[in-house]
Formats: structure tokens, C-alpha cells, sequence
């Protein structure tokens, strides 16, 4: 049996952050993973030779603590490509346009900027550490944001434009997303803009041999000190210490960071039993639904055709593309998702009906060469057994203003990391990194 | 290690009727029951010398499965005590009322019956098996039933009534149901008049010994057929079967049936893991939260004063109480409820508290003489580690036209029962019976 200052459970972003934190200032520490790799939503996949991501990949230039995790790690960023075009498809048309905010008629893009300039001014309202305490958060969080956008927008283009931007950024159709819960996201990744940006924005930059290069060189440091293969069933508390049990054997500790997302967090067993609102919390914030697609071609044929790559439907499934081309051109790589409800009904189909449907999606956006790949890599989340979703648990309607603050409330000996506890970032990796340092700083002061 | 046909998780109505079911077959099953007694959220307690049903215990004349079940198990029924007059507190002021609805202003007396025809008209266009597939589903689906009363209700006192009658038979708040889940509750149980109703409805019988004795009655026909404290960890598929490991230890069997709500039954360990859409589903059910409180005094003094001993409030935390006085009448006995967010609320303030504030209600309804109870039992059913809630797993917007199939789709050998389950009584033992009895003829006809 081991018995270490403090056992992490998950070795994401989060729990690594915390590890090398606590590690840092001289404490013990064992990470315990179920997966027998480290990283979590991040993964490495590799496509016609190309390394690439299967999990989150892009950073902005706002988010600070994964620029610095980045360079500290000597990982190097690149930029995203958007020389040219990029595609927008609505109500069966197919349109070009420059820039992040497409071509739409010109009353949907008045109503969209004053859309934006309300968020922007409703997200401000809401305390960082308590958005459930504004003083419209019960209204906000007793609707939906589909009700929201219904009584509230005018124009198809924007309503329309809404419904991609929460599905793309949040992974759950509008009538899944409290509208509360949905401003504290935009609020937390500074607005839409920034959230769907590309320059200046969130997918603004890659790094140089994937994102999850970063947590691997981060998990190299801490070597023993992480356990995989050794997923987490039970977790006792005692007025001494905390025993957790894995399929590894037997660990103890003086407190636990357990940095994973609530819906999965909930299915250890704790003994004692949680308190009922952390339980409840649990129950209440499901994992969104991705499939994340990569696709070769033997040139980046869209490149010399004046697009960027970059392509929005309002209809198909493959609904958000862009340009992943190794930098030296080896091969063209197109990237992009099946969010929400098609990442459902897709997942029903299978795997060959969803390729075959991605290619001809591809072909709509870009023409007939896209009829040709040479290689195809798909990375479908909502069947990894150890996120059971991406990129992030949700909250429906009713959820934030009851059970927000257990989302970070200590129980006993035990402190909660993972992006879904952060305060900036919320959903991303930066956000995963702020909560391993908030949960590490948490037991730092507790072991004294 | 125990081989049989089918083992059944969990000993609640559900369980333990599948498990009569295919013994009577002639089918070998066991049970596999986390707790130290049979029942689930029917659970007996006792106060004052008085049995009494900490959980479940009404019965209406259209709930016939749980009719004949008691009538089979020779457990007799009695009448909910309904003589005299009703207490209804609304906007500070205290009114009296016969028969199930209150004393409102004639404005919201007028939108109430209209109200009541327009659920039942709605309701009637939801196909029993599947309501998720009705022409409006998903316009229904999109929407909390707080902005569906918002939008649609323009009486104070029918909205108040309206969310009244959501938290006290989901127990959940208005903001947090999908309105077209809670239509499927109504439907299910057979509409507003009858799910509220004593006389004629769900509350008008309650059961000799309690609802307990029920179940207690079939469980002993099953004997060592039934492993108490025996919590299932993981449930392992193959080819030829499946293995079960509890901490009673492990049972093979060629198929199970998993009779505990989705909420719970997402916390066990499956391998193979269950397909993306089930796992799904039992992220977005969480469980109801109520907290049963039993108060006993000398004498059921109310009855003396004209009044029936039931009561209902728009903002007190006990908001809805009955008359529980047993039938010798050796003392009188009020049971109630504080539902859906009152429940998570009064559970932060603790047992103290509680018990003070509940009996600072019963005086504002019944007068001065609550103030002198002889004893007092409460049930937090948000604490109970088997349960995590009750009555009944709900749905958020966007969960029942995107999940609702997953509900009772068999997953390899793997069947599903529990109350949530349920076409009929959806949340009462009723439907657990009805579940129980669909789970076993499914499994029936595979094991031919």
C-alpha cells in the first residue's frame, strides 16, 4: 500500500497541472488514471504519417495559462491557417466569405451584432466566482437557450447563427443548454467572438506536434508518480486520511484532487457517501457529444481553389470544418466536427455510413476533389469509455442556480479540479489548467 | 460463485416483481439488492408506536397493478381521511376548501379548468410507447415547463398552481422539467385531476401494515433468492453470459435485469461499456428531491376543528401535508413533503432546523396545537445513498426526444426495469410493477 500527501485522480490537463504543482513545493503525490495514456480530452492520433489531435488542440492568445504550460514545456505554436474563403451553408445555399462572421443577409447580421453586444453586456453581470448569484440568474437559468433565442430573436440568419455557435462551442443543442449556464460559458472564454474567433480568437494557434505534447513532456517530469490503467472505484474518508481502491490496488493519502468531469466523478464510490447536492451535481451535468473527423487528401486542394478550408452548415452533420495541413504540406488535411444531436444520430449509423457522409459534406463545401481522400481518422467521444462525452459536462435548465456552488466545495478530504470547475475557460484546456492550480493551491494550504 | 437464468439488481417493486415473475416460470433468478432490506423507495418506518411508509404508500383505483398486488399479497386497503376542510395558504393569506382544488380567485379558477382540459387535450397526442415521436415532441422537448406556464398562463394563481402541482409530483422545480416530459408524466397518470386527486385519484387509498408490507410479502416468497447488502460493483458481458460482481461476490447468469433508476444503474461498471446513447441517458435522469416528514400529536386535533389535515402552501417548505392518523385513532399523525428545491435547500440547514421550521408550517395551517407534537420522523430521501432522490429520475429539455428510446432498449443481455421505465404510473409503484412485468416477459421470450 502507498501512501503519498496526495492522490490525483485523472491525469488530464487537471490533475497533471496539480500533480506538478504539489510536487513542486515538495509534496508526495500519485496520479491515477483509468486509460493507460495520460491526457484525457487530449490525445494524439496520426493521420497519412502526421501526428495530430483527436482531443482539444487550439489555443488563443487569452488564454494565458496554456500559452505559458506551452512554452514552458518548449512546445511551439503555429498559426491556424486562413489565407482565402471560407464556406458557409444555410437553407441549401452555399456561400464564401472573409473572416469569422459569415455572409448573411443584411438584417440577420445588424440583429447578430446587436446579439453579441447583449451577451456581451448579460455576461458581465455575472460574478466570476458565482454566476448563480446575478441578479437575473434565476430567469436565466429557467429557460432554455432554444426559448431564449425564440423570444428573443427575430431574424432566421441569426437565430440560426446562435443555434451553431452553442452547438460548436458547448457540444448540446439549445434546448439542452440553460440559458444562464450558456452566459457563463461565453462569459468565462470572453465572449463570442473570442470563442469563435480565429485570429484573435480561440482557434487562433496549433502547436507543433499537437496539444497533447504538452501534458505528455508535463507527465514526463512526474514519471512514477502517475499510475494508468488504474481506474478509480471507490474512495474512502477517514478522520485520518483517504483510501482510494483501483484496479492497481490500494492507495492512501492525506487528501484527493479528483480532476475529472462530474458525470464521471459520480460513478466512484464514496465512502462516506457525498453530500446531497455535490450527488446531485453529478446527476446534473452530462457530457456533451462530439465526433471529431480528420480527413487527408494528397494536396490541400481547397488552398489553390482561393479557401481557407474553413466551412458552417446549418443542415449536414459534418457542421464545422477547418484546415489542419501539416506545415510543410506533405499532405492536405481538412479537421472538423459532428456536434450535438448529429454526433448522436451519427453514432446510431455507424461508422461507415458517418465516413460516407463526412466525404459527401466535404464535396459540398469544396468541390469534387474532396470525393478523393487518402486518409480517414475519426475520433467519436461520446463512446470513450472514460470521458463519455466531449468537450465539456453541461448544465440544463434550473442546475446552476441550485447546485453551483458544489462545484468547487470541498468535501471532507476531498477538492475537485477539471475544466468544468473553472472560472475562466470553462471547457478548455486552459480552463483544466487553472483548476489543477486552484485544487493544488486548495490542499497546499490545508497540508500547511 | 451462483449461476441462474437472470439476475435482477435491485429488491424495489420492480426488481422483486420481475423476480416473482420468472420464478413462477420456473425460471432460477437472484436478486441483487444493495441495501439490507427489500423495497427501494417503498421503506417502512415507524412513530409514536405506528407503523407507517417512509416512501411510497398511496393507491388510486386506476393504479391496478398495485391493486391486485396487495390484493394477492392480502394486504388491505383504507381510505385516505378526507373529511372536513382544506388549508391553503397562497400570497401570505390562509384559506380553507373542500375537495382537491383550492379556493382561488375566480380569474384562476376559470384558467385552471381550461388549463386542466389543455394538458389533458396535449397529453392525449403522446403515443404510449413512445412520446418522444408525437407531432409536437420536439417543440414541446425544447422548453422548461416554467417558460411554458410563463408563455402560456396569465393568472398568478394558475401559475402557482401549476408549478405547485410540478414539484409536488416530480419534485423537481418548473425550470428544471422538459415540458413535454411533464406532460408524459401527466399522461402517464392518466392527467392533473387524478395525479392530485385523493378521492378517485392517486392518493385515495392507503394500504393496512403499509405499502411495504406489499413488496415484504412478495420478497419472502423469494427467500434466499434475494442477496441483501450486496451493492453490484461491475456487470461483465460475453458470448454465453453474463458475470456480476457484488460485495456478496460474484453470480453468473444468462441474462439480467436491472431494476434501479437510470441515475444509479449509469454508476455501475459495465464491460463491455454500454452503447454512447444508454450512457447517455443515464447522465441526463437525475432523481427528484423530497424530504417525507411524519409528525405526531396527542390527538388528530384538527379533525375536531372541521379540518381534513391536508395542506398546501406557495412558499412554506412543508408544502404539502395530509392526514396519516391511523384508524384506532391511538394518536393523530400529519405526513407531508418538502419537494424539489425547498428539499435541497432545507437539506443545507440541517435536521434541526428542519424539524423547527416544518412544525412552525403545521401551526400556520392547523393552529397553535401543532405546536406540541409527541414525535416527529423524517426521511431525506436526497441522502439516501441507494436512492439519491425520489420519486422518480426527471427530464430536462432536450433529453426525452434525443435519449427517450434508450429507456427501455435491451443492451445485449441486459434488460431494464424501475419505475422510470414505466408507460403507466410513470414514478409510482404502479409503474414499477408494470416495468417489472415487461422486463421478465422480455427476458422470457429469449430464454424460450
Amino acid at each position: 500500500m502507498t501512501k503519498v500527501d496526495v492522490l490525483i485522480v485523472g491525469a488530464g490537463f487537471a490533475g497533471i497541472k496539480a500533480a506538478c504543482e504539489l510536487k513542486a513545493a515538495g509534496r508526495t503525490v500519485k496520479v491515477l488514471e483509468a486509460r493507460d495514456r495520460v491526457g484525457g480530452r487530449s490525445m494524439p492520433g496520426e493521420i497519412a504519417g502526421n501526428t495530430i489531435d483527436l482531443g482539444g488542440q487550439w489555443v488563443g492568445p487569452d488564454q494565458r495559462l496554456l500559452m505559458a504550460e506551452a512554452a514552458q514545456q518548449d512546445v511551439e505554436t503555429y498559426a491556424q491557417y486562413t489565407t482565402g474563403q471560407s464556406v458557409l451553408e444555410m437553407k441549401g445555399t452555399r456561400k464564401s466569405y472573409r473572416g469569422d462572421v459569415p455572409k448573411l443577409p443584411f438584417l440577420s447580421l445588424l440583429e447578430l451584432s446587436r446579439l453579441e453586444k447583449r451577451w456581451n453586456r448579460e455576461m458581465d453581470t455575472l460574478p466570476e466566482q458565482a454566476p448563480w448569484t446575478a441578479a437575473l440568474a434565476q430567469q436565466w437559468d429557467s429557460q432554455t437557450l432554444e426559448s431564449w433565442i425564440g423570444d428573443n430573436l427575430w431574424t432566421e440568419g441569426a437565430k440560426d447563427f446562435a443555434r451553431i455557435v452553442a452547438r460548436a462551442v458547448v457540444c448540446a443543442e439549445p434546448s439542452q443548454l440553460s440559458y444562464l449556464y450558456f452566459l457563463e460559458y461565453l462569459r468565462s472564454g470572453h465572449g463570442m467572438e473570442k470563442l469563435i474567433g480565429v485570429e484573435g480568437g480561440a482557434q487562433q494557434d496549433k502547436f507543433r506536434g499537437g496539444a497533447w505534447s504538452i501534458v505528455k513532456s508535463m507527465a514526463d517530469t512526474l514519471g512514477d508518480d502517475i499510475v494508468l490503467e488504474a481506474p478509480v472505484r471507490s474512495l474512502t474518508q477517514s478522520e485520518t486520511g483517504v483510501s482510494v481502491d483501483t484496479d492497481k490496488g490500494r492507495f492512501e493519502s492525506d487528501y484527493v484532487i479528483v480532476a475529472i468531469p462530474p458525470a464521471l466523478a459520480g460513478r466512484i464510490f464514496y465512502n462516506a457517501p457525498m453530500p446531497a447536492s455535490r450527488d446531485a451535481l453529478t446527476q446534473r451535468m452530462p457530457m456533451g457529444s462530439v465526433i471529431k473527423l480528420h480527413v487527408a487528401y494528397e494536396t490541400p486542394f481547397w488552398r489553390k481553389k482561393g479557401l481557407s478550408g474553413a466551412a458552417t452548415s446549418d443542415k449536414r452533420a459534418f457542421n464545422v470544418v477547418f484546415d489542419q495541413t501539416p506545415e510543410d504540406e506533405n499532405c492536405g488535411i481538412l479537421v472538423g466536427f459532428i456536434d450535438a444531436n448529429h454526433a448522436v444520430e451519427a453514432t446510431k449509423r455507424g461508422a461507415n455510413a458517418r465516413r460516407a457522409e463526412a466525404i459527401e459534406d466535404l464535396m459540398a463545401y469544396f468541390g469534387p476533389e474532396a470525393g478523393q481522400p487518402i486518409d480517414f481518422v475519426e475520433q467519436n467521444w461520446t463512446q470513450e469509455e472514460w470521458s463519455r462525452g466531449c468537450y465539456v459536462g453541461h448544465m440544463a435548465p434550473g442546475v446552476m442556480t441550485t447546485y453551483g456552488e458544489a462545484l468547487r466545495a470541498t468535501c471532507g478530504r476531498v477538492h475537485w479540479a477539471g475544466t468544468e470547475t473553472a472560472t475562466e475557460w470553462l471547457g478548455y484546456l486552459d480552463g483544466a489548467l487553472q483548476s489543477g492550480i486552484r485544487a493544488a493551491q486548495e490542499v497546499q494550504q490545508r497540508l500547511g
